[in-house]
């Protein structure tokens, strides 16, 4: 029991089932002074909605999210953020039929063995409405990292296993959903994240490292099989010298200093050091850079200053009109057709969740990291 | 900072540095009345030694674990279980050559950013060292759930790209191994790890699912890039109709019910539910068993019932003997040679470190799951 | 930041200012198969409700809780049950010549430091109207609770100095209050919470001592002072033979087995231990019981057996009509006059709050302990 | 279970049993690059240890600390601070009489209760050696808390009811110690505890106020019975009038901004405001500050500038020598006399373990508080 909070400083706590009265989070620890009003929310609810093409559902939802507290005057109060949508396209009857049938793939069965009875409408809280929640929390996060200059992104770049990182591909995929739609069936896919202009050193070894949290984060999205960071499974076939990201130190020029910095290939610089040059008796400013990225920007549970970039597996989905084996509650062997609008895959929607739960990941790293130095403490806290 | 713990109801917090006086755990939340001693755990360390072949590190080790705490008359008495293993192998002059660079491939840059300096002796923290904790905290998790039935092993299934599930690739795995040692070079690997008898409905939906927690425990090992369940990265590739798993009511004949009970292809049974056959009188036991294990045992952030099937993607040892490129903290761009004794691979020892970070997170579920239902607490607090 | 959420495994989060859209509790770990509606929250809002007499505001509120989530078909699913109340009578024009004043007694002046600005708003997050979030959330642990066997009671036992355990005394006190009302003055008081039918051995040594979290738990509610268990502050004065309480083992005939058991004057009976006698060759039921309950049915942190007897002492009502001295966020010292309706004591509407403080406190306890012995995790999870 | 960690950012694990092998600590969380050594430790320990006067026990123990990991170089490394203190002094003769008896006052039949069974020896988990465990990890919370120039100090101030701030008071008391002392007899007292230059605002709203943390801090020492913060239980009998503090602004000359600021009655200086005085065209520093302290530096969970006034309630001794009337686990009602060496007052030896628990809260609710504004990430984390 209570796994329905996530985060250690900046924390969500997110509640609600697919067809009662509302779903909605609770962030605890957002920083004050924060502008937010719901329409910094709403976008994001609006790119996990259902029904914007043709491969996802045609039900249409219309998730307009209320905040109703921890705001005051357009800035956030540093008291928590309570926020609801209400549920409102409530169609039980397309579920009576297998209220108390185990679906494939479905949390069903779990429910019904953990708590001994569950909430059959549309899922319950197993249904992927539950992400509306850690959106309308991941929100919040993301625009504190933006006023800290972080970006999260998150595309898709494989589907039913085609590379949908070109347009052919792309065409390719559009053509395979629709096929499988036909077929009454389903696609998985994977989604890749990126987080830029992350600080150096953010995650807490050993335990709390930031991909082991991250790991955490993206798994506990339903549909996800599996995590991975840099080379990922393929690191697991590399070579230590292949492997291995080498840290090159780069002087800047004064003049570079207030410019854009440029990005290599690896990612962003990081680090600023100054050290005098006895020459020329002008600071020069020198930072440290990887000279490659296979790490995916997370080395030993810390950020190292380059890209970061993850990447989710989801299942196909589960909920498929063909008809399928199963079994119900009462221990007959059935055979099941799920009605109801269902996506032939969830992938695109994922990946506003994975940005979501990517920036609660982060924002809650870079506030457990502030207090690491004593030099810090003693910036917050002067002695008069 | 605080990231040392790990668990909510069996906890571990660990300590130590690879060149400290020593290292080890405090459990918090062992369930008293455990048969417990040193002879319970040292097998476990002994199976994360290295110097036992050829591939791994000739460093002879001689970890004796002391319990300090917690057991009396030998047995658990519920309070905290704190083990130590003092450091002795101590070759500091090997690393002072390295004190000041940024290794590539380890923690040591993101030590230096986050603290501002670093124990730069055989990695501190950041030590492969810093298993032996886990090990123990998990030895005391896996002795728990044994006297529960369950089971967790963890076996390497592929070596530097090679599937070593047969004796022909082990033995093809050890000569590339052998070849890479001579090239100073490394290699990854995969480890798979199984969990039967599991209890079904363990884990918390939604942040605390059984995977999610268990990605961030191993995904928390040094060296982890990857973690998967079930079909895991493959099951994106997969339609929902091959990737669902669907479920099998079974009637079990009375005179079965004592026996060893046979396990399908998907798992072991569980489950049971009783009713009443009208027309023979006779109670007959039901169970559920799913006809597949595409899932890997865990449905909705819950056991399932069958098998758990979780890989981790191991990257290859970053400490190789050939010439390396790097930077060190005075900004200077150098090539280093990393001396000491390193493995080539350090996938067969980390088996032994999944099978416990495993144990712990399955443990502490269990736990968690107990007053889940009324029923329980009410079995657990009778009224008199 | 992040301070909003109580428990561990039985947690509420809560959320809300005085004149924000609502304020609001979310559960989570409540478990799964309590019967629940609002009918069984609202009559603990009620009994928090001001204007019921004269002693108290005649703002007249109507808290209607409403439940969103968390219960389905009457009863609890396992999943968080989220509580919402609206917020309706706002007068913030009451407020506005407030806004940036500290006023003496209040959390104003902490806000403003600690955020930077503040909702000043009847108090915003510290309003007293904050406790409806813990009331609604303590009527469900009471529920569980009561579900077990376990009552919790709370009473005011003294009012402005004044012992009103008896008739005499609450006359006393009534006559002082309106006393206090015409002098624009205001009263504090001590409420005095008993619980009974407690388990024996409830609390985790050493920090979460069942003392210590209820002490944070009472503490924690807005204008309480002091706490104290037993004898408390007068503890400090008593010899140790006097202060000490004695066990007494009573053997109970097998008649008595079955019937309502008699409580003696330290408490309930707890404990049964059988033995044979071999005198009569029959079973005799054996319990422990205290000789005197100096302690207030916590000893050790853990649960005795006797009853539990603590006592929270309220401040009090900071808002007093008559003018005070003060400073505003300017730095000008200015003379304020609180206007509004505001209680000369807020104690009688304290004690369910401290009620509910308690049983969640209490709850979360006896969910924690379930795993304390290897036997219990053995009859939850048996082997088949 | 579970219940010895205490902390969020700054957490102390403590383990160890009176007659076991080691008690110790691991701290998680303390920052990096604080000058550290076991002499900084050791003063703290020798003021708990017994035998410093007639009034103590006359066991003499030899608690040397030994730092087991974290500081590197002589300062802390920010990974987890793990210290022990070997036990040398078993007497376990001494308690083999009273093995099986539950003794009036003490955690026995808790422990029995709760564990099943106990660790008898000398209280086991239970005894006052514990608290050498909370002293260690204190010792290193109150350092880096002088760091930040803020002071924790406690002192006794009342011993078996006589008020021991006067030496005439103090001379009384005494004598009646002693007089205790041949009567078999014991006494407790009060502890007041003082925080000097506390930042304001820290404490978090609303469970995790800072009186509410420190409650459960000091509520869980072994002993106390009731904690009350400035008037405390005296503010129940207050009218508004009398307990409210006021707030003044006070401007400073620029001459006085570098002298140590002169404290008011009720506590420090603090909250400088600078705002331009157009007449002189001279910055002038602005200070708020309260004209009384009946809070006792804590106003709706927070800090408010003034010094913090904490008073901790001692049971007498529960181990007096005088034959006393119990049962044992067999169900017998048996006459026990406590042999050993017993203190007639733990009072004087707790200051240290009171001031201990005090330190680590505080700079708990300071790390804690770091992220709390917007402006305070951007200072930590500056976009280049």
């Amino acid at each position: 029991m209570a796994g329905n909070t996530f985060g250690k400083l900046f924390r969500i706590t997110t509640f609600g089932e697919s067809h009662g009265p509302a779903l909605g989070v609770v962030i605890d620890g957002c920083p004050a002074g924060l502008a937010l009003s719901e329409k910094d929310i709403q976008p994001y609810m609006d790119r996990r909605k259902p029904g914007q093409n043709q491969k996802t559902t045609q039900r249409k939802e219309d998730d307009r999210v209320e905040i109703l507290s921890g705001v005051f005057e357009g800035k956030t109060t540093g008291t928590p953020i309570a926020m609801i949508v209400r549920n409102k396209d409530h169609h039980s009857q397309d579920y009576s039929e297998i209220a108390h049938v185990f679906r494939p793939g479905h949390a069903d069965y779990g429910f019904y063995e953990k708590y001994g009875f569950r909430d059959y409408r549309g899922g319950g809280r197993s249904s992927g409405r539950e992400t509306l929640a850690r959106v309308a929390g991941g929100a919040v996060a993301a625009k504190v990292l933006s006023e800290l200059g972080i970006t999260v992104d998150a595309e898709v770049t494989e589907l039913c296993g085609i590379d949908v990182t070109t347009p052919e591909g792309q065409a390719l995929a559009d053509d395979r959903i629709l096929a499988l739609r036909n077929e009454q069936d389903s696609a998985g896919g994977v989604v890749t994240c990126f987080v830029n202009n992350m600080p150096t050193g953010i995650g807490e070894p050993v335990f709390d490292k930031l991909d082991a949290r991250l790991a955490q984060a993206v798994m506990s999205i339903g549909a996800v099989k599996a995590v991975e960071f840099g080379e990922g499974t393929r690191a697991a076939r590399l070579r230590g010298s292949e492997n291995n990201d080498g840290f090159e130190a780069v002087v800047l020029e004064p003049e570079e200093f207030d410019e854009d910095e440029e990005e290599n290939e690896a990612g962003d610089f990081h680090s600023h050091e100054f050290h005098e040059n006895d020459d020329e008796d002008e600071l020069q400013e020198e930072v440290f850079q990887l000279t490659s990225n296979h790490a995916g920007g997370i080395l030993g549970g810390m950020s190292d200053g380059a890209e970061i970039v993850m990447r989710a597996y989801f299942k196909p989905t589960p909920s498929i009109a063909r008809p399928q084996q199963t079994a119900n509650e009462n221990g007959d062997n059935v055979t099941i057709t799920i009605a109801g609008r269902h996506d032939p895959t969830v992938v695109e929607r994922a990946c506003v969740v994975v940005e979501c739960m990517t920036a609660i990941t982060i924002l809650d790293a870079l506030l457990e990291n502030m207090g690491v130095q004593m030099d810090n403490l003693k910036a917050i806290y002067p002695i008069d």
